[in-house]
């Protein structure tokens, strides 16, 4: 069907909702996108069906949406698919809109599901409703308070980013691990199989979409290759598009087909359309996260010439040896910044220059400041990096040490006005302590806050670097 | 010099140590590795030395070598350059055999520090002792109780993984993480310029040396080439050798020479050299414990066909694109398997396979048993990898459910003979909760211990089989 936002809208920004299948048994499907549902708490009113439960989770039961007392905007189907087609011809009577379809079962497994699929499109257009999946997660918007099975602990507070996937395992993990590092979602969308509205229409929804700054996606196979390409250009003339392709060899092309029943296509192909349309291509939750941090806070193209810093000369060499590899400048310095930066130093294990190697994990922190000042400021700098192993500089500085170190980064960034990035980790992570990842965690959530870049690798930092430029 | 097992046995297993430099003041090369000296233990006696100070640390402080009451086995320099001279003069006088050149401002400082670099070796030469460094931070061994700078708080039980490492502090982040993901070491040696002491001597002592297995090392460049190759080559016929390489680009080149002073060498000829010689090349801290891990875990050569499973159909697909790729099988499975993991699982959204989707982040256990022990058993698994998204998990069955988890894959290990690679993580990493982080640790020390590998994410569990294999 051609692309309309409007359709789309009403099921993504959904003012009532029908769950037909909730239930309170634990591992079905049905319970745990009720309970997720009624713990994040939708906007409007949330219905739950299901003819043999009065009350579930203090919610009253209804048997059936024909009982509703009023037509909801969006339905969660989570009967097994062998029982979905009575609920979908229900859905067309009583005048539904939007169906997500969560059940596995369809094309993916095979003849009689992919006939169970053609006959729910086939009610979906007869009935006049679209539909979103089946083999799916679900949406999560924070606006409306609709989530994801099982995103019971995803934030209502909104935000700029759109992820949408064929998987909804991704679908969470990527909106649970971007909620911890500060980032916020628009939506997030779980498609599956993609029967009825599919990651072209998704492109198009999301480029419209004025919430929305950065789309990424999770993509198995696309329904129609041209107008899947279509549609990419558009949103990434719009917005930046970050996309995460998978299906690219023999088993996992098998493995797609039993998970989503996509045609994944060739590899070669998919490199050069992503290319061609303008699209990032990043493999894995982790690339996509970091990419996506790198656009938030370093802004697209911030330059390619680094200057890398930390405690220690190896890193400043492996550093800059990772750069160089991708086609990254590890410049020297302007010869103002250098004098001065060799003053600010002032000691033996320090060196001036560019890697900039401050000696030890961390040194006394009126010369951190002075080193960090001039590294940022120096001209050749496009994106200042700083390598911080937490567990080295801690017994050293101590948690309020490490704040005040944070407050130097966070100034160097303010005050020259250059994307700054840091590579945070601790290597101590024995079983019974906790406190360096904790006082990590802490920092980081302050200069995320403050507009800083983390991650928690170099190679992790570089690869995002090259992505985005 | 020519190689002497015996010289460099000596300096490595000291019975005595002196540090010379020994200090209190805070923020000093002296003080933090006294501090840490002390705190460790050594197992001898452990001279501290400086004619300022009466007392340090609770041990008495002599002024000076010739003040001892016994000539130390290793002296530990830590004075500024330019002063080292006075004290190595005074080394050769009183008969020491081994010396630790902490300092930096050597021949990677410029010319000045070329003449007193090559000065140091001149008098080492004439005084017949041996040098470690300079520009470096020193020896740990658990088994005497030596410690690097500043590791602190290294363990004194000892293993079978010698690390060997021209950059101080990665020889410290190295030791550090190993020993929190349950590594022990024989030794671990911070060798910085190599004025005295190299690369190949090294390799060639912990090739014979019978307390280790495992070779890592991080190298800047090689002194003399062909020697060097020689070594690498019979340390590789011996052991495993694991080696990590940097200074392949131009400014890490330039970053090279101001850290060690060492000539990098290019690229293609120290791929080449590397793989001719039978090591294993890596990048970076992280993947050097990866392959470590594996190594230890699955054995060299565990075999190119991956079983993949998890909860949800993307990661398997993700882990078979990741596998295909550098050219690993995730082959059907053998038909008797497939039908009793059939039987097994049970469940619509589970799908029997390899990829394997057990459907849900953690189906019910006795199912996942089932599963799990089919998985292993299965004719046409060379390695099961099972991949676990803590937080995913945990809602689902709390702390004792996912114990259980880890019990059933230790157990699918333990009977099936089969190794087992888990990817372990949490996706919900906030400021404030660290429940899943403790769980995570908790679950990995046993995992380790019951002997399966883990890794923080299947691109790193893959690459880590892919460089063993």
């Amino acid at each position: 069907m051609d692309f309309d936002f409007d359709q789309i809208d009403r099921i993504i920004n959904a003012r009532s909702v029908a769950i037909v299948g909730a239930s309170s048994s634990p591992f079905k499907f049905g319970s745990l996108i009720t309970t997720s549902q009624v713990q994040v708490g939708f906007e409007g009113p949330l219905y739950l069906i299901n003819p043999k439960e009065e009350e579930i989770m203090g919610h009253k039961a209804y048997p059936d949406l024909r009982s509703l007392p009023e037509t909801p905007d969006l339905v969660y189907l989570v009967v097994p698919a062998h029982r979905s087609m009575d609920i979908l011809r229900e859905c067309a009577d009583i005048g539904v809109k939007g169906v997500i379809l969560v059940a596995a079962g369809f094309r993916e497994a095979g003849e009689e599901g992919g006939k169970l699929e053609a006959e729910a499109l086939r009610l979906a257009a007869d009935g006049g409703f679209r539909m979103i999946g089946p083999n799916c997660f679900g949406i999560y918007n924070p606006r409306n308070g609709l989530t994801l099975l099982p995103g019971y602990d995803f934030t209502k507070i909104p935000g700029d980013i759109a992820f949408i996937s064929q998987s909804g395992g991704f679908s969470v993990h990527l909106a649970r691990e971007g909620q911890s590092l500060g980032m916020r979602f628009s939506a997030v969308v779980s498609y599956g199989n993609a029967a009825d509205l599919d990651e072209a229409d998704f492109l198009r929804y999301f480029a419209r979409d004025p919430q929305t700054s950065y789309i990424a996606g999770y993509l198995e196979g696309a329904r129609d290759g041209r107008d899947f390409a279509d549609a990419l250009a558009e949103a990434a003339a719009a917005k930046p598009v970050i996309l995460w392709k998978v299906g690219k060899g023999e088993s996992s092309r098998r493995a797609v087909v039993s998970h989503t029943g996509s045609l994944a296509g060739s590899s070669d192909i998919w490199e050069a359309l992503l290319r061609q349309c303008g699209a990032i291509e990043v493999s894995g939750i982790d690339e996509t996260l970091d990419v996506l941090m790198a656009l938030q806070k370093l802004g697209r193209k911030p330059g390619r010439r680094l200057l890398i810093s930390g405690g220690g000369g190896g890193l400043g060499t492996y550093g800059a040896d990772l750069a160089e590899d991708i086609g990254f400048e590890v410049p020297a310095l302007d010869p103002a910044s250098f004098e001065r930066m060799q003053v600010a130093l002032g000691r033996a294990g320090a060196v001036a220059g560019n890697p900039l190697d401050i000696g030890a994990p961390l040194i006394p922190l009126d010369e951190f400041e002075g080193a960090m000042r001039e590294a940022a400021a120096n001209p050749t700098t496009d994106v200042l990096i700083f390598d911080l192993a937490l567990n080295f500089a801690y017994p050293l500085l101590g948690p309020e040490g490490l704040e005040r170190a944070a407050a130097i980064l966070i100034a160097a960034h303010a005050d020259s006005g250059k994307p700054l990035v840091v590579v945070l980790y601790s290597r101590a992570c024995d079983p019974d302590d906790l406190k360096y990842e904790e006082t990590l965690r802490r920092m980081r959530h302050r200069m995320l806050e403050a507009g800083l870049a983390v991650f928690p690798s170099m190679p992790r930092a570089i690869r995002a670097l090259e992505r985005i430029n």
